[in-house]
């Protein structure tokens, strides 16, 4: 169920008039058809806010977030509590200023739209050999000291950012050359590659179609090998829909184990960056880079491993390589594949996948978690009602580092502001506004559905090692073109959100990797990639990988 | 500073039309004088709004939160990190329904409105034995399932928690037997103790003043002997003013040591729960019993200790009682005594009572902290802006425990529900508003520019094992009659947040303890508690609790 999919129940009545209420708190004036359209979206996400309010979201029985058994797991044995001081290195002068010769590149250069800056940062004296002469491309809504940030939007221009996000520091300290950043959708918000204003990201296996969002950029740059190794965001599946789109490994790791200091925040409870790469091995290094507490963000919580815990990702998929999956448990999460949308082909192929496992001597399952087919409901009432306060500046109560300088661009959100924005932002505006009026409860009840949808998956981890589903359900759709409806341009999100959000709302690690290729809805003759997602226990990303690692080892994804 | 004390700056005008706007989105009509009133209140806030939003906030130069050399802490030595999940026992039955006969006593046995409700529950079959036969009182912000909870507010009715917080679980689990609800100040929210719909609460050692707030009726409680132990809430000060005020020791530990699940917030990122007692050791024993991670309250970042390795403070300390403070760096931070308003008796009190610890062997010198003069405005541009997203319901990204059954009666914030507010809470909501819309910039600035505040006194406590300072630079004043001007009332609290609130700011473990008698201001034969404010390095309680239990064993604060 997404959002857009609820049919208005009875009672909920919403009129051109309850819209016009939230857009002249902005002054902001429809044109044409929008005051229809945005009152259709509206009334879809007020059907699912109503359902939600309708629910029990009383907190009577607490669980905890984290798994019990999470220190007997390999990955962690042997860790230690270390609460040292973590100095963040900057690799250029010590306040970041250094100039980096950066530039917009032409746009024979760019075919695909998909480098948002061209310029190469590497450190003399790189602190470990990790990633040595690999090369790497950075979201667009990720600070690097220096160059011009985007985040796929002319809602303002000019924005220089003067810190390294914590992972850029990282990356370099760890030998990586960054090549550039990646366009990343309009305000880091879609799961559709046409709202950048830089132009549509192509994909990288069929010209004029989706490569996903918002990580677009990144996902193109990396299929194409245009870099080794790239970093997306994730706010509901912005690295993994991409990921599944254009045929590569994107990891959505658990919450807070990759610092977001430095990322453009759009909720602070569902953000994430990771990486997106060619293969499993790749990603196990990328991540094992960036990973660990920094002390600046407070999305890292009591148990993330400190920098010297962060387990040794690629070294233990190497070291057991020949073990693989046997004996493990994995569940096929039954509600991931019961959706009408969902593609005849991509179940297909996702089933055939899920057979390798078997042969491979794992135990595969099916399992039933109801409340997954309810999760996008829970999902997005929660991170709409946060969303609007992130686009509108109000976003509050957490120890962070606050872009200062990106708020004296994009602060007071005015009429010209939401002008600019995509569909999907000006819909998370209008929508959001209106529901904290008209729903004021519903925001804390979904916050505590959320903790109990995460105790149902962790129910299920309990008699398995991972769970698994189809990635996006519906397979890369044709770009939009620039007149078409906002009904229409939305359409291009549906089936890729389904699988992934509910990972955002629970912060379990979420993994997607290809398996193989299937027809596009629109021409049968048009291949695109199809992925798999699994999904592990709290801060074991280490098993994740290692399920993926396993498949990627038996089977040649691109002629599966 | 306070942010009353802020005279209006050149360019910052506020009339009675910029509030009428504020109000009329509530549809709040003003009466009688509060209309000028609260335009004298807003201006002041914006005169501080604007001095911070003149400051260079921007971040570039990252440190870390925790101290680097805290696992060479004696009281840390031997941690180990552990993630195991803790069953949160509820000691009634397992949802926490079961009916406690509790009532609201007579005037008679009442007689400075302290209690807001009494009953006794008691685990049948405690885990420890740490707080054995020891009666406690929990703060009336604060859930006890089955227990009306009236956060000291007639804005509505008839709240009955259904759920324990974490602290009463641990508690009664560790043998403590809980004998009611102690009244809070209204909402929470108020440092001096006449703000209660129940009526104002006595100081007890002279009636007819304050006794601080907003955790008035636990320190009344304790400092009369009611009970033996209570727990207190502190959003700027809440627990430690009222320690000062009635001759108590009163911890607020490190940020997120003890969970707040449970607890009503204010703001998030201010928010702390700790033990307010007659001596150090009761302290320590109370503070052991609820400190660590309880997997629910994501304000317990990266470094919190797991309940297994949160450290034997009442053990450690009386293993260290020999050696006291010898060879301790203490340093009497100078701009805590520099205010105009430092009342002359507080002064010479606590400089008589630092020289106590030159007695016992340490090194007492002055250290200067510049950025502290300023820290009560960092701190309420912050808060004052997070506390109206508290207080209109819409604080968003975090992830923990939603008093979901509290909005409920809470939500939507009307005219009549800021009608039934205290001054307090209605600045709160009238200047919260309107600054983000005046000074949307200012609050991320001012999240930042805490963050540098933390950093200073950092700084300044790698050469001092603590900074001590007066808790309060004035003493208790009288009460004010129930028709006194919003002024007046507003006044009561000036001199007592100046040297409280930077700490919530900052996350610092802070403890108040009381070091004689100093004359009222208003009548020189009433004589009124002093207190010293111990502020130690992150997560080193121990050392807090150790410099005052040395004082504490070798004076006696009532003849002092």
């Amino acid at each position: 169920m997404s959002l857009l999919s609820v049919t208005p129940a009875e009672g909920v009545k919403i009129t051109e008039d309850d819209l016009a209420v939230v857009a002249a708190k902005f002054g902001y004036e429809f044109k044409g058809d929008e005051k229809a359209e945005y009152t259709t979206l509206l009334a879809a996400t007020c059907n699912a806010m109503q359902f939600v309010s309708e629910m029990d979201g009383q907190f009577s029985n607490p669980r905890l977030l984290h798994d019990p058994d999470q220190d007997r797991l390999p990955a962690r044995a042997g860790l230690r509590l270390s609460a040292t001081r973590e100095h963040v290195r900057l690799p250029r002068s010590k306040r970041g200023l250094a100039k980096i010769p950066s530039y917009f590149p032409e746009k024979s250069d760019n075919p695909d739209n998909a480098w948002a800056h061209r310029f190469t940062l590497a450190h003399k004296s790189p602190a470990t050999t990790l990633l040595q002469g690999k090369t790497v491309c950075i979201k667009d809504n990720i600070c690097v000291a220096g160059v011009p940030c985007l985040i796929g939007t002319d809602t303002f221009t000019g924005w220089v950012p003067k810190m390294d996000a914590t992972i850029v520091s990282r990356i370099l300290d760890a030998g990586g050359i960054i090549r550039g950043k990646a366009v990343c959708e309009n305000l880091s918000t879609g799961a559709a590659s046409y709202t950048a204003a830089t132009g549509p990201v192509n994909n990288p296996y069929a010209k004029g179609y989706s490569a996903g969002g918002s990580s677009s950029g990144t996902a193109n740059l990396v299929a194409k090998g245009e870099v080794d190794l790239g970093i997306g965001a994730d706010q509901g599946g912005s690295i993994r829909i991409p990921a599944s789109l254009c045929g590569l490994v994107g990891f959505k790791a658990t919450f807070g184990l990759v610092p977001y200091t430095g990322c453009v925040s759009n909720e602070a409870t569902i953000d994430f960056v990771g990486p997106i790469t060619k293969n499993c091995l790749d990603n196990a290094l990328l991540l094992e880079a960036i990973a660990g507490v920094d002390g600046l963000d407070d999305r890292q919580s009591a148990g993330t491993p400190f920098r010297r815990q962060v387990p040794k990702y690629s070294q233990l998929l190497l070291e057991t390589q020949e073990t693989g999956v046997k004996g493990m448990r994995i569940g096929i999460l039954k509600e991931s594949l019961i959706s009408k949308i969902l593609d005849p082909g991509i179940d297909s192929k996702f089933r055939a996948a899920a057979k390798v496992f078997e042969e491979l001597g794992a135990v595969v399952e099916e399992v039933s978690i109801p409340i997954h087919e309810i999760a996008p409901a829970l999902f997005g009432a929660a991170s709409r009602q946060g969303g609007v306060m992130g686009r509108t500046g109000k976003a509050s109560g957490r120890r962070q580092v606050m872009l200062t300088d990106l708020y004296e661009k994009t602060l007071p959100c005015t009429a010209a502001t939401i002008e600019k924005m995509s569909p999907v932002s000006k819909n998370t505006v209008f929508s959001g506004e209106f529901c904290w009026e008209r729903f004021p409860h519903v925001y804390a009840k979904a916050v505590n559905l959320c903790r109990k949808l995460s105790e149902e998956y962790d129910a299920a981890l309990q008699r398995y090692d991972v769970l698994i589903m189809p990635t996006t359900i519906t397979p890369a759709d044709p770009l939009p073109a620039e007149n078409d409806s906002v009904i229409v341009k939305m359409s291009k999100t549906i089936g890729k959100l389904d699988n992934t959000c509910p990972f955002n709302a629970t912060g379990h690690p979420a993994l997607a990797f290809p398996i193989g290729f299937v027809p596009a809805k629109a021409d049968k003759n048009i291949r695109v990639p199809a992925s798999m997602q699994i999904v592990g226990k709290h801060f074991d990303e280490i098993t994740c990988l290692k399920v993926a690692y396993a498949w990627e080892n038996a089977r040649n994804w691109q002629e599966f």
